[in-house]
């Protein structure tokens, strides 16, 4: 359903140029890194104050035009696209840092600031922001899908960095959440409930983040090993004995042999461990060490340390273009790309189920995972156009969730439920969907926020 | 209102002795440790199993009767009170260690379970449970007031270690919040909803929590300081430092001369700090030094460290104890006693606002806090039947509370809401309140739950 004209005027006298109706504005917000399409939104919107999107928002609510929130449009399960039309909410605009106050080590931000420029302004301070999902994404969609990424391990999830929020309702009504204190118990937890929405409950206009401080010493290393079990029981010994890793991501052979090609890298096509240590220079020599001895126990082999910034900067780089970088390990394809989390006792087992169901289907499925908390991706590539190949992976995804429900995990540890694991949340949450049904319900009479993502229809 | 005969018939044909309208069981559960007074409940219901409380709830839905959860009693804001009668749930016989998952770092428990029989349970297995309020309270009702106490500035609150929930809803469905993984991502975390919802929202029957590993070395000390600007100052400084303080608690005067009465210790009657340290044998040292440094620079004087685990142990239940101790500084006096919570920045002109303010009103107010994360509390002694100490002492209560949201924190760290704090909401949250009441209309339409607490009643 189209736009209705009334409120399209109504947008346009709002917003003048910052509303488009343009093939190609439209074109370049219905875009996907992943394998979900859907058709281009009708307009785009580019807001540059609360008071902007809470007009929209108005505007949009009166007129039952779906409302889509958009940051730099690099979610994995399809949040920002528009499967039902509407308006797409772009935030780039609205990316100031508004507030750094660095003796209460917090930072109010605007929703389009990315974690990149927010790092880069808090240089100086002492303080950064350690979130981080690979992609420069922005912190207002971090917050929406309730990101994570290689140093969740230490630091936590956004469930656990954001303090605050200001919203903007489906109606046009604008509420705060949280406050600045460091914890609260004055009701309910309205931060924790916006944080993970994807867009659905309401459009995040502020945050409020903890920062942490820098670290005075960093440590990176990697490290290889013979099989994928030991890699993976390597990092689960790891955390039980409580050695504090900043960092420890695992690749697995494809990736390695994707980083060679796409770096210039040498090195052995078979699993490592990515792994990184924060703290003083005597914390971080005898984590090193401790970690270093654990790993020689499951075979670990031939460590190499990035010893400057910029190495350790090259390192990461080329794991945050894994994604690309295993794309290209089949020029033109495109991939159903899934993560799940499960217990730390069950990551060795589910890694490993996970890689025989797809050799066993005969695809190529690259391996990574933040697997310090029991989070790990599969990437496995599809053909566009060949149909036979993307139902066996998506064949390979379902069975990985189902999997990970059966041990007590989740069908997703960080790239959000959006369209792509919409169907699975029945299976994941039994009768608390109704809970989230009733909350929705109740906070989006009209169902004009993200429609189509998240909570599955009512039966 | 009186419970309906047909529902007390189904109540009893069901829970047979394990439900009681005895005046000295009604009477046992209207019982506060502070001010708060309320009417005894119509009825007590002993239940023993999750289908038994879920039974009850169906009960109480179908004839409108309140349900007012109760754990241990000790909430600090009224929350186990029944203002409008009905039927108090005592969690106490559904208080097993359901499974120890020590190689997950989690452990599942009924709501009954204390946290100090949870820890006797986890001795051997090198873990513990480490949020600690001070009073031995169930663990039901530590979620359900989103609690957090002595250790939080280390090991984060009930927020932040609650992983998992079985809650029974308003009509007697039974859901399952959140997973076993250390993350997710799968929707609305109704998890973190019901963590601090008080009861409003549904009765917790199961709770998976997050274990931590019981440090290798801990160390404990006293120090005292010339005035309450400079111990608080002390704090500040300690926590912008990042020395990974696992306790930081400040006491005034008032109450060292409590301890020296109550515990016959001989401690210089002017204000303190009671810090602890957790980790390996250097890293404690090194934590202690620095403190001992920063101390120092603030004036601190007369380290006394607790070198034995029994020395420690008196110490901690010294504080404790503090609130008893208080009381008995006036022999017959109940007690208004609140909590804030401020950014750490302005936590030591907030404490000395307090301080100043309760001085001048002419009240004997001891001041305690979890300072290590700006969370402090006032214990304000009143007269039984003294009206004019009670609104003097009501009025330094609400003077702390907007002080604290006029900094951006909270009214409550950590106490909750209650019936105490229920009026205050407002000021705090703003149109938040709308999305809070919206939600408890949602998931308790009948507004059986808890009634009369938490979401202020609509205008």
């Amino acid at each position: 359903m189209p736009i209705p004209a009334p409120a399209l005027d109504a947008l346009s006298a709002l917003l003048g140029a910052r509303l488009s109706t343009s093939g190609a504005d439209r074109d370049l917000h219905a875009q996907s890194e992943t394998f979900h399409r859907a058709p281009p939104p009708d307009a785009v919107a580019w807001p540059v104050s609360t008071q902007e999107a809470s007009r929209i928002a108005a505007i949009c609510h009166a007129h039952r035009v779906p409302m889509i929130g958009w940051g730099t449009g690099t979610s994995l399960e399809g949040q920002a696209l528009a499967p039902q039309g509407g308006l797409v909410i772009d935030l780039t605009k609205m990316d100031r840092v508004l507030e750094i106050r660095a003796e209460d080590m917090q930072v109010s931000v605007q929703p389009g600031c990315t974690r990149e420029a927010l790092n880069l302004e808090l240089r100086a301070t002492g303080l950064f922001f350690p979130v981080d999902p690979g992609a420069n994404a922005s912190l207002g969609g971090m917050a929406a899908t309730r990101a994570s990424g290689t140093t969740a391990v230490r630091y936590g999830t956004m469930r656990d960095n954001v303090l605050a929020l200001e919203v903007v309702l489906a109606d046009g009504r604008v509420i705060r959440t949280g406050t600045r204190a460091a914890k609260s118990s004055a009701g309910y937890d309205l931060t924790a409930l916006f944080v993970g929405s994807e867009g659905t409950l309401g459009i995040i206009t502020e945050l409020t983040l903890r920062l942490h401080g820098q670290p005075e010493e960093v440590a990176a290393a990697v490290c290889g090993f013979s099989t994928l079990e030991q890699a993976v029981e390597c990092v689960t010994a790891t955390i039980q004995s409580g050695i504090p890793m900043a960092r420890i991501e695992f690749i697995d052979a494809d990736v390695v042999r994707a980083f060679n090609r796409a770096s210039g890298t040498q090195m052995h096509e078979g699993p490592h461990l990515m792994v990184e240590f924060h703290g003083s220079s005597a914390s971080v020599k005898g984590d090193a060490e401790a970690f270093g001895a654990l790993a020689a126990e499951f075979g670990g082999t031939g460590f190499d340390w990035a010893t400057t910034p910029e190495a350790r900067a090259a390192l990461w780089k080329m794991r945050h273009n894994a994604y690309r970088s295993c794309l290209a390990l089949r020029p033109g394809a495109t991939a159903v790309v899934t993560d799940v989390c499960v217990p730390m006792s069950h990551l060795p087992a589910a890694v490993a189920a996970a890689a025989e169901d797809i050799r066993a289907e005969g695809l190529l499925g690259p391996i990574v995972g933040h697997v310090g908390d029991g989070n790990f991706h599969a990437q496995i590539l599809v053909t566009p156009g060949d149909e036979a190949e993307l139902a066996a992976a998506k064949r390979v995804a379902l069975r990985m969730a189902e999997r990970a429900i059966a041990v007590g995990g989740t069908i997703t540890g960080e790239h959000g439920v959006g369209i792509g694991k919409r169907p699975l949340m029945p299976a994941q949450h039994g009768a608390a969907i109704g809970v989230m049904a009733a909350i929705k319900q109740a906070l989006d009479p009209e169902g004009v926020l993200n429609p189509g993502k998240l909570v599955p229809e009512a039966d």
